[in-house]
């Protein structure tokens, strides 16, 4: 088995940041293990910070610093100052009782990158800047992405009045950890001063488990569009109540479902989901009356995922009135599809095939950093494979280091392939 | 118009009736409406009972009683004691928020033709035995039937442990209102002493009221089988699940029901409902890693039943198979089908012939008075229409005048028809 120095490395790294989390060992039974949440500015984060700060500047980086958002900013420089950096990054907070994998690997792959070409004693021709994002699951304000949206100039100070659980509000959460809310709108950086930004993230899906291969380029990050809602027919008696004379909520529902799930898989990568699916207060021997649902429809591209919503509502309205039912929708979330870079997404195929495996293509169906950089600047991500079938946000997902040996060795490629051609 | 002289009786002593009530006028908000709530052995239970034996006397009942389990129990008294009896009646107990004519149409009716025969200064060759049954609901304790149950041998002593909703056992609440609990096991009748038990109820459905019809001739009590279950596939990221690598509970529940609604649908009279169904937990973008769900399927006839409940289960396990889902299923209830007797029925055919309306059959989908009696001696129902659609269990139950005076009508030509030969 070939050695995997990288990997083992960043393995041993995401179990020492592992260590931090708001959860006290006090606080649980004897026994328990200890879940790993970390959410944005508790002093769990603030410790995790602290570590990546020092783990970069013990990896040879020439600038490190924490920004006003709470952002591990390191950069590494290059032989020509006045050319466009490259950045990357990912997040380093977490979804409760979380892997320790999703966003710090796409922090931990570019740190390994840096300290081998300090090792080796190399510098690309332009600065190399790593981003450990504060905040992206939005666990604990009701705001996401607030990292990586204050390099593209989105934090909303609005946000400052948000309050977590325990009425703390972010701003004085941000003045606790040290920071200035002010200064977090010249967080954001000039697109002109850049190459564009790149992501190394888990896949957080199966896909790649299941085709037997490490590594995947993202196409895109899929655009998707949420709703809840509720059908309404007329509640009636199970027994009494003749097949032809009911207005049944729950099987109108029902064949929604049935709709949406062979709609999505007619097109590939598509992905349609009725993830709620609710009788209120249904009795076992009572005709439903209502029936509430959610969709969540995505798609790599927004033409697709558009003519996906336009199918499954029409096919909504056709089964109630079909039905003679009645029914309510509201929509609660709607993001664009941000498409990979073609010249970035090549970069990252030929990165991939000089590690010797076999290019694959995926679109990615979670949000990731990538999306709200892709309002500035080109972007592009690399997906590596997850263990236990993929699973994530979850204790039980997992990577293993030859996977991350080659995902730092395809980091590395894509550096020396834009060393010597930074231009498209 | 016709004149609708018992109709109007009936409906004035409906109104009587339901002045009683578990709900003091005290506890509601000022200007609210009173529900109805009558349920076993409660003070307005107990002068229902006493306002029904009162009002039996007034219509010349020849005896009149309560008995040990509380049921109101009036004989008009034949040309010959030695000939079998008619049984008749239905119960006086309510849901909760209930209306004023389910059971107790069933009451009114025969005592309105007793009253009809006294003022014709007629007797039948056969005593008529009218039952106001005391508790068929099951609001109060965990226990139904209790008042048909008592005729029939089927009082089981051990109900006397049950506790109301207060800790009120049912052997304290009988002695409180006066009942011995040890007499109830002589309350069973002898089969061979009677002629059979004949009930007249309100359809509690949509059936006659949708077909213009003001009585139907009822073929069977619907058989039943209840069953609660859970289906169980895999929970996973709505975004990054491709749609062929899901294995989605709620889906596989959505077949199922569809199913459900197909098979029952294909076979007249049969009816098949799922009423709960339910993602626990269930969120917008996950894919459902369990679905809960009820199945209730009732035939008329029990062989109709089982094949019902067969090609659904095969359903469910194909379901299962090819989506690779688990589940777990629980039978909750199963009721045989009470066909009606033949002869019986036959009789109400003409007996609603003989008022001048078409002869419509149609089965009863939920339980009633007769599915107990049922177990000793031959029996058949009377259904009248329902106004509102036939909505019932609910403060908009409804009845009209036309109708009841129909009703009386038809149950007076079923005895003048019995009177006239008494053997089938």
């Amino acid at each position: 088995m070939a050695s995997t120095p990288f990997g083992d490395a960043i393995l041993a790294r995401a179990d020492a940041l592992a260590r931090h989390s708001d959860v006290a060992p006090a606080d649980l039974p004897a026994g328990a293990a200890r879940p790993l949440t970390v959410t944005y500015l508790t002093e769990a984060h603030r410790a995790c910070a602290a570590d990546l700060a020092q783990w970069m500047r013990n990896d040879g980086f020439d600038e490190v610093a924490i920004d006003a958002v709470g952002n591990v900013v390191g950069v590494c420089r290059g032989t020509d100052p006045a050319a466009p950096r490259l950045l990357t990054g990912s997040h380093y907070d977490t979804v409760r009782n979380a892997g320790r994998y999703d966003g710090r690997l796409g922090i931990f792959v570019p740190m390994a990158c840096v300290r081998e070409l300090k090792r080796q004693g190399r510098r690309l021709p332009f600065d190399l800047e790593v981003v450990g994002f504060a905040e992206e699951e939005g666990q604990r304000f009701a705001a996401t992405f607030i990292g990586s949206g204050a390099l593209v100039g989105q934090f909303d100070p609005a946000w400052l009045a948000l309050r977590d659980a325990d009425g703390v509000t972010l701003d004085a959460a941000l003045r606790a950890a040290g920071h200035d809310p002010v200064a977090i709108a010249a967080l954001r950086r000039d697109p002109a001063a850049y190459l564009g930004f790149v992501e190394v993230h888990i896949e957080q899906g199966p896909v790649l488990a299941r085709a037997g291969l490490p590594l995947g380029v993202v196409t895109a990050i899929n655009g998707s569009v949420r709703f809840v809602g509720e059908m309404t027919g007329v509640a009636c008696h199970a027994g009494t109540t003749p097949m032809g004379q009911r207005r049944d909520a729950a099987t109108g529902v029902a064949e929604l479902a049935l709709f949406v799930e062979q709609r999505a898989a007619q097109v590939p990568l598509l992905v349609g989901t009725v993830g709620q699916m609710q009788v209120p207060d249904g009795s076992i021997n009572v005709v439903p009356g209502r029936c509430r649902f959610s969709l969540d429809l995505r798609a790599p591209r927004d033409d697709l995922r558009d003519a996906l919503v336009a199918d499954v509502l029409a096919e909504l309205a056709a089964i109630a009135a079909r039905r003679g039912l009645a029914y309510t929708l509201q929509e609660t979330m709607r993001a664009s599809a941000a498409p990979s870079d073609p010249a970035l997404q090549r970069r990252w195929e030929r990165a991939v095939a000089a590690t010797g495996v076999p290019v694959f293509h995926l679109p990615s169906g979670a949000g990731h950093d990538a999306m709200k950089l892709h309002e500035a600047m080109p972007q592009a991500m690399l997906f590596m494979r997850g263990d236990n079938d993929g699973i994530s946000h979850n204790p039980l997902e997992a990577i293993n280091a030859a996977d991350t040996q080659r995902a730092v060795e395809a980091f590395l490629h894509f550096l020396d392939h834009l060393a010597g051609a930074p231009s498209p």
